[in-house]
């Protein structure tokens, strides 16, 4: 019960500070508190960019649940966490100026801001694994009363990992699990050219469905009672019927773990309608076991620009004029993404073996415009990144060369497959990685961070950064030419800038992109320090070498194009200045830097490196530049540590004991302690 | 055709060399050939050890797909490739005498033995992926009318991506894929208490069950012909009862991708009876489009022994009496697994919340006794180590600490839960990662060997590797102490060996294992040699430090323990050596050696450090000492790398120019260029 008295007439919304509030209004009040939220979320989310359409979507069955069920002490997991702003607004934290901004509200998941969030992670098709396992902890420990309500939408069910949960909440009768499915699939509309007849032909499509899964549900009963009276065999044709609560495994061939399924199903309930929603959770909560609620939604519901949103219906979007839908960004700068897409036109114009994959983001990874010119060739195989992974090295195997474009930090999901299914078998297959680096105001998951480390470990494989669009055009065709071993292109969020031109490039690929100050040595060409920079980080290199003259300091910077296998040319350079800072848009733990480092070893090359990158932690959302700042990379800290280090190895070491003639380890020894611990930050 | 003459009355096995022998075989031959394979099976694996079961349990299987299918212009994946020696015996491979011996037979699918393999990777629920990667590029270059046959068992189908591969498969129409589910799975067995039973137990039920399937199509075929006639309705009922022709998801939730799901269906098929299975696998051919064969065999079938075995019916064996059964080692060595096993059990015992996961391994990983002990504190999850993670996620979130025991090369399959899901929200949940480093005889997709360099880049997760058995309990109990980090606990494969008793515990709990040789320095601590030996290790550590004492090396040899984060005093201790050894038992790129170094550096610390790992290679199989001896990874030839680099650090390095007093960094240099290439390995 609210303890606070509802001032008749005002706005509802801000009166409802948790979800007990909610509770406490009557059914009538309902209507118009969803169409405050729905006006607060395009206001705001406008002007912040976000997740419009998904939230717009969910605005009923959020409130629905948090009428029903008792959060905190029942658990409501959000399956990619994007879909979660109303449920945002309903405990506690309506301050969405902040949205996605460093400082302020998360665009997800997060357990700081509030005891109502349970995962952070922004990866899809995970919430009934947790819901799984919240459940059996809380049988567990005599707290099997509480209920875990998971909210996965159509196209999380597609991830193989919620297939994996299902057969294990599915095989325990025991526990209180409600799965509601987010139903908003794009396919119930009937086929509409018009954009007018859009939003009422989804309408028509939803509607008639619901019509007719109720006469399904009423012939079930009917055959239901019939059949059972049939015995055994009688309940090997019932049970079929109710595969929806069954996986399908288990019609294939019931096996112990899942032999005994019961999933109860309710549905299909018209997600926008909240009195059916309520009663479907109420019916759901009263069951006590695992229950899946089938609801039917429409992304964008109530905001005309989004609904006829031809392609994503305002999934994620910048800022926009809240009236029309326009983007009010008036920059036309070109992205890595665009530029990608025009390149693999071009390619596969070309070369009629080079197909492409994506795991449900099509046009996200600049996918459209093969899509338009070789719509057979683009396949889209569901948000499953492990499928995409080993069905293109079949794909290799078959005689075609796959593209696999993909975020960056999706690729986590396929680490096995990139290993065994396509390095295992050298299978010539292209990975596209967009998103690299940080990225911004979607915080640690969204971050593509994890790749240039984790790739490090797969036998043959072979990365390229390119810098620019001209690179990342080259360095794609480079990539798609190679028919025995796994490649990677990755590229960083947003616009691609500007052209940076080299000045010499060597034998092996490497690009020189400046030297700057007076070279030494015999033939003139040893500097003070080896700027390697990779991809995008060409800009900052520079930048740095520049800041390093102003201090005296000679510098050569060079872009390596191929990071991975470590070019001989960094290694033969690096021999020829004092120090080696490699700069990367990554975890430096294991990253480029660490195995330059391995690979001039090997070459008895010991010159000093400063690897350059981010730390191994979870990096908070905020703008590019503000986490970049965060952490460090920018041009003054890098030049800082970089000159520090200079002047330190500049000291003079520690003199000969006398007597005793000094040998280079005691050298070393001696320098290493005149080292000041923050003066690098490898 | 068979270009050979068959001799009459001659052992069938040694006249076929190629699919088209058998072909060839006239069907009275088959049952007899059936017979030879199965004695050359069991003969052959009972002394060479390897995976007997489920090749007994596929031997007609594999003959009728060979007789039906056009093997190699038709493409044969068999899902995890243990279940492939049937398939190699048929396609010119019968030196069995070398199965799994260096040099020898692959115990899995091989591209260099035949044109026949096509998978080499051992991680299971590929093969549909595979099928369907293949199949899309032969319909892409006009080669759509081969054939491509996935042989999967039904506890594969328990891994998610699998469910992702039928989605793509079905969608499809047109594509010539025909899945042959090999369901070998224990559940169909009436549950039966002795042994004596069993086996006339399992025939009954797999009988019982053929029975029970021909009635349920006899009344399928009833249902639908009235069904058709009712129209819409009748659709919606006879759709869901053929759920094995759809995805799951399609029942929920049909859209775009799957709403037209229509792979065909054949089956159950009795996995034994030759004439069936052709009659089916003809019937999948014909139809010229995605469709199922289900087939039931049984795990082990014709060898008593293995059928009567409780456990596994011989899954993987090492030798044993062919007559009984019996293994033949006299071994009673413990191994690390079984220590785990039983510490499991104790911390039970004590610690209610605490519980452990299992992808389908539950005996393999040890986790009998403590399943035994505390049933309902044991998951099995199927093969499903995504779910296994995630969920363990939820579990710690929910109040328990879980245990996720798994082998360490399949934890690959979860790096992003470890990441995202457990990483991210900082749970308690510790990794216990069996079979880690080079394991030997199974080969490169079996090597636990990427753990190492792979988790370093999850933030907060903390590694142990332990040394010897107490070391491995009492990590496990300091593992399972720590609430708020995820953390892993790492072991090889086999024996747990001696213990490895250490000189000194220092503060922060790294073991000091020896101190060889005189100390130098103002308080006598500094030595030549600093080899840190991760885990088991520990043995080869101290031989190499007794190895270098013959050379005069000093040497002092330490167990971090815990290799992640890096110790302080290892880091304090390689500032008073000359040289750092890191000896691990994974890949080197970005592994504990790499993130030791840049520790160092970090604390200001440039003693010299070598890697000595694994390269970044498939390993082939053969005996764990084989591999190691191939990577260099003995003490012989550490201790020569390292005397030669303390050798050539000793040499002096360039005099300085006259006029011109020596820095640092000359001396660096002068000492990179005294190095030859080869004598460091990192």
């Amino acid at each position: 019960m609210s303890e606070k008295p509802r001032a008749a007439g005002a706005p509802l919304l801000p009166q409802i500070t948790r979800p007990a509030d909610l509770a406490a209004l009557p059914e009538d009040a309902l209507p118009a508190l969803a169409a405050e939220i729905r006006a607060f979320l395009i206001r705001h989310v406008s002007q912040t960019g976000g997740h419009l359409g998904p939230n717009l979507g969910v605005v009923e069955l959020t409130m629905a649940i948090h009428r029903v069920f008792d959060s905190p002490r029942d658990a409501v997991v959000f399956d990619t966490g994007h879909q979660s702003y109303v449920h945002k607004l309903l405990t506690g934290r309506q301050d969405f100026a902040t949205l996605r901004q460093e400082g302020g509200l998360s665009g997800y998941g997060d357990r700081a801001e509030s005891e109502h969030d349970v995962v952070e992670s922004s990866h899809a098709s995970s919430s009934l694994s947790w819901a799984d396992g919240i459940s059996r902890a809380w049988q567990q420990t005599g707290q099997g009363e509480r209920t875990v309500v998971a909210v996965i939408g159509d196209g999380a069910l597609t991830g193989g990992m919620a297939w994996e949960a299902v057969n294990n909440i599915a095989a325990d009768r025991r526990r209180r699990v409600v799965i509601v499915v987010n139903d908003n699939g794009r396919s119930y509309a009937p086929t509409v050219g018009g954009l007018a007849d859009h939003l009422g032909g989804l309408r028509r499509g939803v509607l008639d469905k619901v019509r007719i899964h109720r006469r399904y549900e009423q012939t079930l009963d009917l055959l239901k009672r019939r059949l059972q009276a049939a015995g055994t065999v009688g309940d090997f044709v019932y049970r079929p019927l109710h595969a929806a609560k069954k996986g399908l495994k288990d019609l294939w061939a019931p096996q112990g773990l899942f032999e005994d399924l019961g999933m109860k199903y309710i549905g299909p309930v018209d997600g926008h309608d909240l009195a059916a929603l309520e009663a479907a959770f109420e019916d759901a909560h009263a069951y006590g076991g695992p229950v899946l609620v089938h609801t039917i939604t429409e992304k964008g519901h109530g905001y005309a620009p989004a609904v006829a949103h031809e392609d994503d219906q305002f999934h994620a979007i910048g800022r926009i004029d809240p009236e029309t839908g326009e983007p009010v960004s008036s920059s036309t700068a070109q992205s890595w993404t665009s530029v990608f897409g025009e390149e693999m036109v071009a390619i596969a114009d070309e070369r009629p073996d080079v197909v492409a994959i994506t795991a449900a983001m099509r046009n996200p990874v600049g996918l459209a415009p093969m899509a338009a010119a070789h719509p057979d060739r683009v396949f889209d195989v569901g948000i499953a990144e492990q499928h995409a992974v080993a069905s293109a090295a079949g794909m290799a195997f078959g005689g075609l060369h796959p593209v696999v474009a993909v975020y960056a930090t999706f690729l986590n999901r396929a680490y096995d497959q990139v290993l065994m299914d396509v390095g295992l078998h050298r299978a010539g297959v292209t990975f596209v990685l967009d998103r690299a680096g940080v990225t911004g105001p979607d915080g640690p998951s969204h971050h593509g961070m994890w790749d240039l480390a984790l790739l490090q470990s797969v036998p043959g494989l072979r990365i390229a950064a390119p810098r620019d669009a001209d690179t990342l055009r080259e360095e794609l065709r480079e990539a798609v030419a190679v028919a025995d071993a796994p490649t990677v292109v990755r590229f960083a969020k947003g616009s691609v800038g500007e052209p940076v031109r080299a000045l010499e490039r060597l034998a092996d690929g490497t690009d020189v992109l400046a030297r700057l100050g007076e070279a030494t040595g015999a033939d003139g060409a040893d500097r003070d320090v080896l700027i390697v920079a990779v991809g995008s980080f060409a800009e900052l290199g520079l930048d740095v070498a520049r800041r390093l003259g102003q201090h005296g300091i000679s510098a050569t910077v060079v872009d390596p194009r191929w990071v991975l296998p470590v070019a001989e040319s960094v290694v033969a350079l690096a021999a020829r200045h004092r120090i080696v800072v490699c700069l990367e848009d990554g975890v430096r733990a294991g990253g480029v830097g660490s195995r330059i480092r391995q690979e001039m070893r090997a070459a008895g090359v010991d010159t000093a490196l400063n690897e350059v990158g981010l730390p191994v932690e979870f990096l908070a959302h905020g703008t590019r530049e503000q986490v970049l700042e965060r952490v460090g990379l920018t041009a003054q800290r890098v030049t800082q540590d970089t000159v520090a280090q200079v002047l330190g190895a500049k000291v003079p070491y520690a003199r000969p004991v006398p007597g005793r003639a000094p040998d280079t380890d005691e050298a070393l020894d001696a320098e290493a302690r005149h080292r000041t611990p923050g003066e690098d930050r490898s």
